[in-house]
């Protein structure tokens, strides 16, 4: 019996950026991979081979009349975490073709460096460490007044999907109550999962720890504007760890400015951030979209990308990557994890 | 029947630093409490109260002579955390007396701030924060080549003790392997708490975190020296939480700063630091010892010493504050706890 | 704007059975309901009201025919557990409408009876019991001989499904190692969830606790035979909670009657049992099939189908019943909660 | 340098029903070993080594005469986990020597036990398999309309000591509430572990599961009478795993006859319970005082008195069996433990 064929397209990511060595092992023991020199690969090369081809992994555009010809297609595995405009979801969901994006990859790390940001805001480290380098600093509980503890505290969490969950994982010895307002998501699963389902509002109003999680939607730009950041505690602490998209920048950075609240934020509205951007110098603590890729992402990519493919190829649905849905993929401007793993000019 | 009479030395806290209104109330309704102007409380006062005295709380000299005549007392209790010389310590265990330290009341501070500490380690993020500042941050993964998870870590704890149990606890979610060296502590209760009792050459060169929670005692003043420090793993995150004291100083901050690890402390040998102490351009993450004196903790104060006056009013044995020991009372020679509490100069 | 209209077929339960009063109202606040006296619902109801319907509760014939009038159906949700034959899954699948099973709602009550059955077999419950009841018991260490601890045990899972994941939710706090063996499921997978994955043959000649939890398919009748049952560890204890048929039962009685192993199930090749079986009289621990059919069951229920209809109405996927694959549809036998739900004749 | 002196008394346990032969070779590591033919061990013995012994394991009388003459005694381990009235517990104190109990070796079995018997109550495991023996079982939710969940469920804990806690942990996946009424402990301690302090009279009308941990004291014998026990939930599950002296056993067994609510007993008044008790015929689920010793908490014996010995032997304080407090070993007539590990008559 022939192997089964996998593409692997070069664009948006080189084989070398998906999996180690180790990794790219177990793919070649698996099926016959076919890659290119080109990227994107070469339309010739992608006609020829998509009819024979069981899965393709990369940006490879999929038009109807493509995958009418690919019979033997079984899924499409974007090695970006976004689900790119050039595929036609339609055609693919008629036939059983699964779209599936590595987004789960960037769920702990960021859901990690979202408790980093947090927790230094609580206690002031980076501050702290400012304040011993200028020989300005206070010790013990004098420099301590705004100090909060996380254990024990009112959580919310705007947005509860890939990074939600490995958040609540993360705090389950923190012995915290965790709020959380997802207008996808029905109250009794949050309640199951041990959350308190809340509007909005009253997230806000009442949660000592803020997680923005949310991705942006073409429903929900901007969801977050100045009304809805102005009803934060005063006490809070705020960490915008999915999309700058999501809230009304301009807002968030006057109300932490002015000491409303104290805020984190891993992305900007414009990535990079202009030389002379007075953000810079605002009073957030500042993450040069650095919450999601890290080596540890790059190794579950692999990962994630070799346990999907096995059970495509024995014919069994996948099950660790995330999989685009007819319902919502339109809706998905900038799915969860696009913004953590996105390769981005670095100057 | 007379209530009972309980001693409020204001030194070495003032009342209102140790109670809020709240815990005052509390306390008022559980015994008659006498207070002095004068702090330490006058001798004439202690002299004459004692007798009749079933509590003492602040740190007021119990001679043998004082304990013999204190045929009532069942509790001294520190309001700092330490166990001070000027208590005749046989004599109190003889007769019963217990001699309480407030130490518990920073555990989870100092654990949270432990955390805080070493996530920002793992994901840059104080030199991350200072980048953008500074307009040379490198965005997304090319900037993350250093960045490392807890979740799923070796993590080695040096000492167990208020701060490791917390810790503990707090990694719950993290799903981390938990590496202990405790001479005072048998392997089977290591085990029993789910943790692997291990040398402390072998932490050392296995843990990927190393938290150093250890206090200073009669008899290990800087046993991590040059050559233990120097078998930390290449890739570490070492934090230094409990006291200077454990570590050699000196060869601490050259290790770090010759990038053989990551580290973070809280504590140092002289504080304040010296103004013109090389320490302070050192690679270390800095925290002016803060790790344990916040609000939180304050509260917990009262609460914990409410608790357990409760208890002993009630002829029950104390629970939650810590208990000297005989076999351990003289060693301690900068209890656990007392690194975190005692309200320091600011220069 | 008019309401959605969903079809609620009397077939296989009537509304009372899935709809408490409470739930009732939450229904038809959401949709409007039509129902029939008849069950099942008339065929000239359902060709007339199909066209019109965005989803069926019940379990009405879905043929290509229908499905094709079928133009604004989003949802078939079956409220047995199992996927009946008489759907046309293909033609569902290439029209994205959602077939659905409340399977998930017994999870957490077969995961419970799991452990209720294996605590039994353990702590010898049952004989205990009836040695009290007939005046032979006795007392202390002196009967204890065989009783194993679950905590801090060797468990091992065959299958890992709903009712395995809820399983596993439950044994956190016993400090066990979780061995699974599950061919539809990565390695990587399983160890992300901090389990062990196995081949069958280790896990069952290793485990101290062996929970069968594996549903029937097309491919895994009886794949628990006499050879694999003998590799069974002498102490171990071995609750079958899943479905007969994945098991020799003829072998599995014997090795458990010649004490091989101590063993329960709930399930039996025929039930009711015969009144003249020998199994009546084995040394089986056994319970007549009421593993998952509990008021908690019911209730659950109604909720699971009330939030996924919320959200199909709402334009958006379903989260929380369980979803038939185009990939295992066909091969699921007796789907894991077919078992126990369903209400069975009681002689 | 002379190795420390440990005596070891044959009674109440002899040695090899403490220690299994890897432990005893641990113990004579540590120590030189005394024992006697005798048990128990000869006075003329006792009083020839006891002032060269650091310490005794076993139930050796230790009067005022002794123990002054006992220069170098650290430690008195008693195997049999309570503490016997023929040791001069004042004098012990005002030395500084430990007498230690075995009770915490019980908390685990005790704990998982009083799970076994709860759900076994909860889902009708033992009448449920009676039935199918007697060929009169019920199949599937007919047969379950009693049958209530754990998971969620509202839970209270008569008394909180070594068995509290481990029921707690092993609660820790069931997401439920624990409710507790102890008059030991204090309500900010209930609370940092998570529970809710509660009065007695409020637990037992709001539970669903009731267990009654509570040990026999000078002040509470039976406190549980015919009052207290008639608030108990009508639907609610109660199990009784310490000692029968805490309740009215015959209200206790006349209110679970007539049905007020579902009952468990490992413990009865007389044991072995008379032949003819009406007990044996009752309602209620039986177990003969089989929930503390089994092997496993044999095993922990030897280990938690090596463990404590180990650290006495190095001048520190023991930390894993339990230790007799001045406050409260008078009150104590059946310490928590002693139930569960007393070898009884068994006719």
């Amino acid at each position: 019996m022939s192997r089964p064929l996998v593409l692997l397209d070069p664009h948006p990511r080189k084989r070398e950026r998906i999996f180690d060595s180790e990794q790219w092992a177990r793919l070649v023991a698996m099926a016959e991979i076919v890659e290119d020199d080109a990227a994107p690969m070469r339309d010739e090369l992608v006609d020829r081979l998509l009819p024979e081809a069981t899965a393709v992994i990369g940006q490879t555009a999929l038009t109807a009349e493509r995958i009418r010809r690919a019979g033997k297609l079984r899924a499409l595995i974007n090695v970006e975490g976004n689900f790119y405009r050039n595929v036609d979801y339609p055609a693919c969901f008629a036939r059983g073709i699964h779209v599936l994006s590595i987004a789960p990859a960037f769920a702990v790390p960021v859901a990690e460096m979202s408790i980093a940001l947090a927790l230094d805001l609580a206690r002031g480290v980076t501050p702290g460490d400012r304040a011993v380098r200028e020989g300005s600093e206070i010790y013990g509980s004098a420099g301590n007044a705004a100090a909060v503890l996380l254990s024990g505290a009112q959580v919310g969490l705007v947005g509860y999907g890939n990074i939600g969950r490995a958040l609540r994982k993360l705090l389950l010895g923190f012995g915290v109550t965790i709020q959380v307002c997802d207008p996808w998501l029905p109250d009794g699963y949050l309640r199951d999962e041990g959350m308190v389902p809340v509007k909005l509002a009253e997230l806000l109003a009442t949660s000592q720890f803020v997680f923005i999680l949310a991705g942006v939607t073409s429903e929900n730009g901007g969801f977050l504007g100045h009304r809805e950041l102005s009803a934060i505690r005063q006490d809070a602490i705020v960490v915008l760890a999915s999309r700058a998209g999501v809230v009304d920048f301009d807002a968030f950075v006057a109300l932490a400015n002015a000491g409303r609240f104290r805020a984190a934020t891993d992305v900007f509205p414009h990535e990079p951030l202009p030389a002379d951007s007075p953000i810079r110098a605002s009073r957030l603590l500042m993450s040069a979209h650095r919450a999601g890729g890290m080596p540890a992402a790059m190794k579950a990519i692999g990962d994630l990308i070799l346990d999907d493919l096995g059970l495509v190829l024995r014919g069994l649905p996948p099950l660790r990557l995330q999989q685009a849905r007819p319902e919502t993929v339109d809706k998905m401007r900038s799915p969860p994890a696009q913004a953590y793993q996105s390769p981005r000019p670095t100057r």
